[in-house]
């Protein structure tokens, strides 16, 4: 792992995520730029002082040429640390798995794809809400064809955390999360924008064509967009809405979809991640939970306990790092995995959005 | 009543509408161009002969000469024969409530509303929808500074009725909101869209300055819009979204709400009508009931059964009738009751729309 | 009407209920037995003097003598005044429409049920939830088999408005509906309890044949149950549960009904009665809504708007009123509507109640 | 561990919620008594072969004398093979971790609750729900007097996997747990009935002092209770209501939980736990999230990611274990953690089922 020492957020959610299904162990690290902090952190984890490295171009370097070395690395570094550390293990021959959005800009967007595209071992995004049993049956349900034609989708990811100027009242997350030079420009659109705008093409199977957006900054003083309008042209014809925010008071981690086609239309939302509701023309709208009755084995395959029994984001995240221990072991399903292609699918939404916005809102196409 | 006779939809509503709380008595109605069916449906409906017209200008005529003639006429005819009959009884000096979208076109608007200026009789629109007590209840709290400034508006309009080409099948509803000549030129703008634009305008107290608008028609051979993505500036910053739609599988009649201020949020759905969700900054979200506990008198004094009995739709509509009852004996609240600017505002978010979408989604400012 | 004048409650909801669907008018009264008062309300809704009685007795009897009199009486007094005056109107050869539960005593219950057996015009006993829709569907689909051989039943009614005692603060409703004279001796079973149970038998076809009752009375000083756990056995086999409080604090009017067999199971709540679940074995839930797709007319017959757009308690109330016009106009459906069977059914209820609980919760049998 | 080999389900539950917070480490088993199966179970699992056993018994005498021996013992096997394990490893010196019910029959408990007394060691009883962090939360609320005295309790828990006779179609849980020599008596109240019944009295701290019974078995053929139906009468005058139900068609695990006292009242439900309503009288109910807002650090000291991230079933689960490893190390909080007090109360609530039921449902006290 590189990043994720005392102090970090989603580190910790990383390791969650790898442990539940029992097929990572966390045996090196360079999890903090600051080498007594990385150490102290190592420590804390079990991590052996000797695999603790205070410099993530020397573990990817140590670790290549261990004969235990590791068989992925995890980088859980803010944005502008991630394309650095993903060449430098991709160069060495160490799958990766990133944490999203790919990187902070452009540039780097296209080192980090050159890497990949030169690598011989995999590279995962972790846009973890794919994870999810029932977002994955969804998806199935419109590649077979259950919702018809895809005409309209509508995205959301509603907040509430940065309604006032915490970055300026000590939160860290808030700090350089709101920070264009460690953010990469984007605000909302970057930070959870991009898991609203790659999960409804996961579940669509439909690239955007082109999106007019309409940026705002409520927090006072703030240098990022915290709240985002945009309009979508999907590829086939089908046209849609976004929505991210973080100042929409009374909403926690409010990411919605729904997708209607000309046979029908779905339903689901984060929050309460184990049910999606499913409507066909001329029918009653029915209830889909995560493995249960009717509809085939769908979700229940990426599920670990009966339905009813509720899974929740950590789970949905294990999902990621299952699929990745089964691809990095030569036999897993790359389709269900985000990879580059995603990563630069988000990079393209968030610079794309900042045009656009600039534009006054102009279309911006590929 | 002018419209409604056998065969129409909203004409019933108005009059169950009107019935309910016992403040008016249907007396005299033109209720169909077509005489015998005029006579046929006056009949059904306890009108005297002679109070049965086959024309409203003679309607209009007649009842302002009759020394007991009609206090207010309801006019429910298709949206291109709204004008004439609302200045005829205008200028006759009969009030007028009338159903929604105003008119068909700017030159109807632009005449009805010299007619309500001079006119000495009230005009009322029945944007029904900002009958119900919690969308009266949210007005009073924005307007107390309760959810603070606003700066988020996200309002949509989603049915599933025209998910097929119904129009061409003999659904009479479909007919005319679908052809241009009759609906005016909008299709799902005009019909719903209207009102979730309304419904916001009522609610913040906030006029929109400018729409960014794409629009499609996904009904095949469908020559007005079915499904519209709006991008919305409001005066004051607040930005917002609207979404109506007529072909999202699985939405019957889901107008909702909701609205951000740097202090609070609010949650409405006309589906369940009777709950509000209202958050405010680092506090449990509330949940609101119509005329329920705490929060003051509130939504309770536009209610006629304690909270736990749900009202519907029609005692929202209701309270349009009785609260035009009050203002036209000359003693009601005109802050409540949609009239002529409610109309224009509307008129215009119809045309700004189409003229948006034909420009490629630029911004069209008023 | 007999009772129901100012200050009452379930009085003017009956003149709602009635006026909706246009079939009944208002024409006579005996609104108190207070004279000035009775005068004052009937003046209030325009009730002509000389058909406001002080004295339902004489009301009875001069209406029954005029060519013109009253098709109906609604007896909406408290439960103790119900049995003189529907004797009196029934002997008089004047339908009766009475408020729930059907009195006060089972010496009183049999003396109404002689009554009934003897006169030629209907009794109706408005157990109005009976009127929403989504219940008659139920009650069809039952009929129809689809949940197969009804198990298990769970019935309950939860509201906290008599969570303390506001019977000694000035509550009219609270006061008489606590007072063991006036109510009848029960409490919450009576006012409430009733209506589940009735609710129960209404939509699963199934009469109660044992109950084993454990009341309380936690308001402070109260003289009445206001709690109640009922475990019931059905005819047939199935078993059933119901809960009846006035003291669940959060509850505003939770009936709720949730029946099971082999085959299916619904679920439904009076607070958003538009909408019902339906699970079969091995297929997904579906979510019915009243009127809307699949599942054939069911709802939509006794609808007035379409589905989405939300009917409440009064469409609901209205329905029993509508079918009661057809009744003693003579072509209605008896088996929708309660009435002596329904009442003799909430009395035996009651008292079943009250004498189990007595005897420490044992089984009390028809 | 002892039992959870393969073909298992709640061993695997076990190891999972172990996993979770990284506190544990599975290196020694008797996964099954067939002695094959348990070494083939051990190796998928990486326990090493010489700490693999076919016999609970050997591995307790050997582990308690390695120096490196196991810190606990986790007991999942069914029912009746609890107490002798069980009372072995207390009897080596080795805590227990044991699911629940305690064991099979009322001897056994006896000889289980001697041999806890006589440890040193800790005994943890996997009452999984209370590590809910909103069930803790509630708890401490009821303790707090935040609802006051406690008036009224319904405590549900209701599936519907053994509708049909699906113990004699090869369904492997559906055998053991509707046999009542390996079950222990209990069907339903056995299984998921303790669990509604440990956990009511978890969150108000009232324990039940008697209790009336109906239990029913629907499963043609079914030799113990699928339903039942039971009033409890509570320590301080509280009383309640348990269903538990496994013939409810369209419930997958619907556990919930709703208690009411003089000042407020809760209500939670186990598939979406991450909500809870909190009512005071006279004030609008509240939505208490996990973590969220208001309301003090609350359920947020045992979760893992912030509100809105949904955390479910097994991180419950997982809670349970943390705190059982503080608690072996020395420093838990005994009071959140079930054992053998819960494990005698649920033995006490299944054994006063069965004797009410078959005393028709008269009351049995403790």
């Amino acid at each position: 792992m590189v990043g994720g020492g005392q102090g970090a957020f989603i580190g910790a959610v990383h390791r969650i995520a790898a442990r539940i299904d029992d097929r990572w162990e966390l045996v090196a690290g360079a999890l903090s730029s600051d080498l007594e902090r990385a150490m102290a952190s190592a420590s804390d984890l079990g991590i052996a002082p000797d695999r603790s490295y205070g410099d993530y171009a020397k573990m990817a370097e140590i670790e290549a040429a261990r004969s235990d070395g590791i068989d992925a690395v995890a980088i859980v570094t803010p944005n502008h640390v991630h394309a650095a550390p993903v060449i430098a293990f991709l160069k060495a021959g160490i799958a990766v798995i990133c944490d999203k959005p790919l990187c902070a800009t452009q540039d780097e967007a296209t080192e980090i794809a050159k890497a990949v595209k030169a690598a011989k071992v995999p590279f995962v995004l972790t846009h973890n809400y794919t994870g999810y049993p029932l977002i994955r049956q969804a998806r199935a349900m419109v590649a077979a064809g259950e919702l018809g034609t895809i005409r309209v989708v509508q995205a959301e990811y509603a907040q509430d955390w940065l309604t006032e100027a915490v970055e300026e009242t000590g939160n860290k997350q808030a700090e350089w999360r709101t920070d264009p030079a460690r953010s990469g420009g984007g605000g909302a659109i970057g930070d959870i924008g991009t898991h609203a705008f790659n999960l409804l093409s996961f579940v669509t199977g439909l690239r955007a064509e082109a999106l007019a957006a309409d940026l705002q900054s409520f927090g006072p003083g703030r240098r990022v967009d915290d709240n985002a309008h945009i309009m979508l042209r999907m590829e086939g014809g089908a046209r849609g809405m976004l929505w991210a925010s973080q100042v929409a008071v009374g909403n926690e981690n409010g990411l919605r979809l729904r997708i209607y086609g000309d046979k029908g239309g779905l339903e689901w939302g984060q929050e309460n991640p184990n049910v999606m509701t499913l409507a066909r023309v001329g029918e009653p709208k029915k209830i889909v939970t995560r493995g249960g009755a009717g509809l085939g084995g769908g979700a229940g395959q990426w599920t670990r306990i009966p339905p009813g029994h509720p899974e929740g984001y950590l789970e949905g995240f294990a999902n990621i790092y299952a699929d990745a221990a089964d691809l990095i072991g030569g036999h897993g399903d790359r389709a269900l995995l985000p990879g580059i292609e995603a990563g630069l699918d988000g990079m393209w939404f968030i610079d794309a959005c900042i045009r656009s916005s600039k534009a006054d809102g102009a279309w911006v196409a590929r």
